[in-house]
């Protein structure tokens, strides 16, 4: 890769504020817990696995300046780390990754040893996502995805991104659609940014494009991340992906949802209770300076969506290819 | 109405600008037939009857300075007002109906007359299709709808916004959705503005919540505008009205096609046979002066798709409500 959208560098965690591209590329220091924490509510780094490897570097800059960091020394990090956003669990895993080590006694360079290896993990599952996913392509694949399941919401490679990538190293991948993913734009800015910069082919279309683009035949597969899958295999994802599954479904394409183990949620049972985040109004009502909403009408801005497992025609981990019923294959994944 | 979008006045056409609202009113002064068509191509004035009747209007500027307006002297205004935009059907017609009294022998103030008439004829049509339409919703109706089938986009009331005009006016409306309908955002600009002006409840959302907010039960029926229909029922509307029929079929909510009987094209036997438009990148790749997608990446920009019929509860005219099949049933609106 040649960038990276969370690192840790001279005893801070530099991200790339992905609130500017794509047209700018500008890197952001961050040099305590509170500012990672903001840097995640305010959405400077985002995507449910970059979510979790910045709050495990949150909690090593929390711990760096203790001698003997616990558990009660640490609480306002955890908590406040925990608190910026609801609906991804791989922030919930990390932060509970860091607290086991806390509970074990780690000092602070054992606390950035272990953030380290959430970072490093994160990118191997992403691999082995990529290899276990190209393979359900067929050849010469047209892919549509939406948000941005990539490089900049991982540690690196994606998920949906890094099956794509997978795909396109093995001449399987024709061509990507990205849905530009109203309203943070997320396919637009950052899954167009970093395929382009790869040189994968990508073109980008309006989320109300993808149901015409599928009746003419110019999509064979649906592939998208996931921030948390419920034990059933429910899958919460940015808003727009459950009417995706369903266009998929009416046009018999498949559907395809890739996320890390640490994206399973063995402790929620279904999509009904994943809490869904609405996010402030503006992100509707303005692109850029340009206001595009009267003033005085309202709006809403859930984050988030449900897509049922009956929609989904597989669910793709670093260990492998599960179908339905997924309350029983999902097992293995845990 | 506190605004027309089309108005005849002292010897020129009088468009408000729809590319400026909902932050600016401001209405432009057309006094040749080229400018007229220059302003149905940027979409000054937009929505299929509107450009119907402001193309009625164009032919009456043309003929203005003639004492004998002839077909021949006519041709390069026919020709240029026809050239402006090629999928709603209303524009031919309107065009149509200007030419047959050139043949007449009509003088110029007769073709002013004949455009006045037009415009009348639509407003007269839109309070008819919203009578028609508002019995077809229950009481307390929560009602989606797509771009802007509006006041603004017709001579005044509206089609789709028509009905709901009506059903708020009998007390039958809880609330407006408007999705915002990129690229052009018709339904966050102009549907929000012109239902707000008139004080009746509407939210905006992004294309892509319809499916959510369909399987939390919060929308009972969809209706929107269309731009022509074929004669099988299949229906050219703005791109994304086919994905919302999808969602509104796997929901079980009726999906509501109203337009005047000038919108249906019995020379058309299908939705196949119906020219798409492709418009400018830059509405896809710009909001405003914001940058939205790298330099370099490609977009698609199909401004329409199609509705095949079997996905339409029933199609609303000035002339009642037609149901499958509508091939027959449509026969009594032509």
């Amino acid at each position: 890769m040649s960038f990276e959208a969370v690192k840790w560098a001279s005893g801070e965690v530099i991200l790339l504020d992905q609130r500017k591209l794509p047209t700018q590329e500008i890197y952001i220091r961050h040099a305590t817990w509170q500012a990672v924490a903001l840097g995640i509510k305010e959405m400077v780094v985002r995507g449910a696995p970059a979510i979790g490897v910045a709050a495990g570097y949150g909690i090593a800059l929390a711990a760096a300046g203790l001698t003997r960091p616990s558990l009660e020394g640490l609480r306002p990090a955890f908590e406040g780390l925990a608190a910026t956003r609801p609906t991804a669990v791989n922030l919930f895993w990390a932060l509970d990754r860091m607290k086991a080590k806390v509970e074990g006694g780690a000092d602070a360079a054992a606390l950035l040893a272990e953030a380290h290896a959430i970072k490093e993990e994160d990118l191997a599952m992403c691999r082995a996502m990529g290899e276990h996913g190209a393979g359900l392509l067929p050849e010469g694949a047209r892919v549509l995805t939406h948000c941005n399941a990539g490089a900049l919401a991982t540690a690196g490679y994606g998920t949906a991104l890094g099956v794509i990538r997978s795909a396109w190293a093995s001449g399987r991948l024709r061509e990507v659609y990205a849905d530009e993913t109203r309203p943070f734009l997320q396919g637009a800015r950052l899954t167009a940014w970093e395929l382009h910069k790869d040189q994968i082919p990508v073109r980008v279309i309006t989320d109300n494009m993808a149901a015409h683009l599928m009746s003419r035949g110019e999509i064979d597969a649906v592939i998208v991340g996931t921030d948390r899958v419920a034990a059933n295999g429910d899958v919460a994802n940015k808003i727009g992906t459950y009417g995706l599954a369903i266009l998929a479904r009416y046009h018999q394409i498949p559907f395809y949802v890739v996320g890390p183990s640490s994206t399973l949620d063995a402790q929620t049972p279904s999509g009904r209770e994943i809490p869904i985040e609405a996010r402030p109004s503006r992100e509707v009502t303005h692109v850029g300076e340009t206001q595009i909403v009267p003033d005085g009408v309202g709006v809403l801005n859930p984050a988030f969506d449900v897509t049922p497992a009956a929609l989904i025609s597989a669910i793709i981990t670093e260990k492998g290819i599960a179908r339905a019923p997924y309350a029983e294959s999902l097992k293995g994944h845990f």
